[in-house]
């Protein structure tokens, strides 16, 4: 592969991810899920999930729409696999740094944390998908919001357009 | 256009955009001024700016040299756009990821929220500046800071050197 | 040097600073040092450093294994350097916008704040490396943690595997 085609890769897995955590934080599973190949793998704290199905039945099902999140991926540092599998594919992972925050205003209930992950990513007809993600956590944690707290939730952040 | 010119234009556009987070932060009105042309145009939520000069004037009343802010722009999603309109300029446009967080000391109040931006670039004879930028907010949290808060600012959000 | 070479540069130096941060933050201090040149100098707010086992000294011994830390940079401004010093070895410089926390558990303290970074880099034999690194703070807030405050620290961030 040129120096060249692999910088136009970086740009479309960057923008890959980028694409699927404004899809996650907006709560457009379809979006999410074109994101990943059908075997897609993901390996989560206490969840594995065996395809693409159930991780957009988990990320869905964990991401109910009062629920507020924001999921920022930084420090994008992702490698050109040499290994060529049976199938011949392009190959690349990727580690990022996980931001997130989730507000449950029904229950005042916060959420902070970071995280690592670790994703594959493999070229198909269409571009770029990921074919596993997963991730370890820094730190994480939860508090009750106070009575002075006030939070508004935008639109998009419910699903809507 | 070539995909070399095509990476770095985006590379430029990046910068573009740090720079100008940059200049808010550090009350850099000239700054901020010199990373759109003219015409631009700017909708903000309850706020839109019909050319630069209201842009500025909107951005410098509303963070005023006490207010502490951060403004940060996250995951570039920048697309070149192949409609040539009448002018013949290159043009562009980028979805961002925002996350900022403002303090006001003096009322001990804070504000924390993310949104998504919609911004659209045009290539000038001195290279690429926006011609429009405007967000939607996903979540907006105020707050009083509490008794055990301490608050330092730096000199260069105050708008020194 | 070409355009393409730029790129190729920019990505790597990009890379090189995610490297150090997720070192510091998993408390991997050879990793951290593996980034800096032997004669590297740094200048923090109130702590400067005249070369690389300084810095590692310094860093290591601020963020002892009981800490949990977040050091996420962002709006990357690398620019090359013209100049040829007499080493006659390629040189840059680079603008980051710092958003860090850090908790000690054990005293229920927590800091958060945000810097803007001068970084310095050059072209070794084995690849870029940072020769200096220094920030100044936009602002640093600092807070008890509450009762209802609860926080779990990942392994990794203890220096684990």
């Amino acid at each position: 592969m040129s120096d060249l085609q692999r910088l136009l890769d970086l740009e479309e897995i960057r923008q890959l991810k980028y694409g699927y955590f404004r899809c996650v934080d907006t709560k457009d599973w379809d979006g999410v899920s074109a994101c990943f190949v059908p075997e897609a793998t993901a390996s989560y704290p206490g969840q594995t999930c065996a395809d693409r199905g159930e991780i957009v039945e988990f990320l869905s099902g964990s991401m109910f729409p009062g629920l507020i999140t924001m999921h920022h991926g930084h420090h994008p540092e992702i490698r050109f696999e040499d290994v060529v599998e049976q199938d011949g594919a392009d190959r690349a992972n990727g580690t990022w740094y996980l931001h997130d925050k989730v507000f449950a205003p029904e229950f005042n209930w916060a959420l902070e944390g970071t995280a690592l992950y670790e994703d594959r990513y493999v070229r198909t007809p269409e571009g770029w998908r990921m074919s596993h993600t997963g991730y370890e956590r820094m730190f994480e944690s939860t508090w009750t919001t106070e009575d002075g707290f006030r939070l508004k939730q935008g639109n998009r952040s419910r699903g809507g357009e």
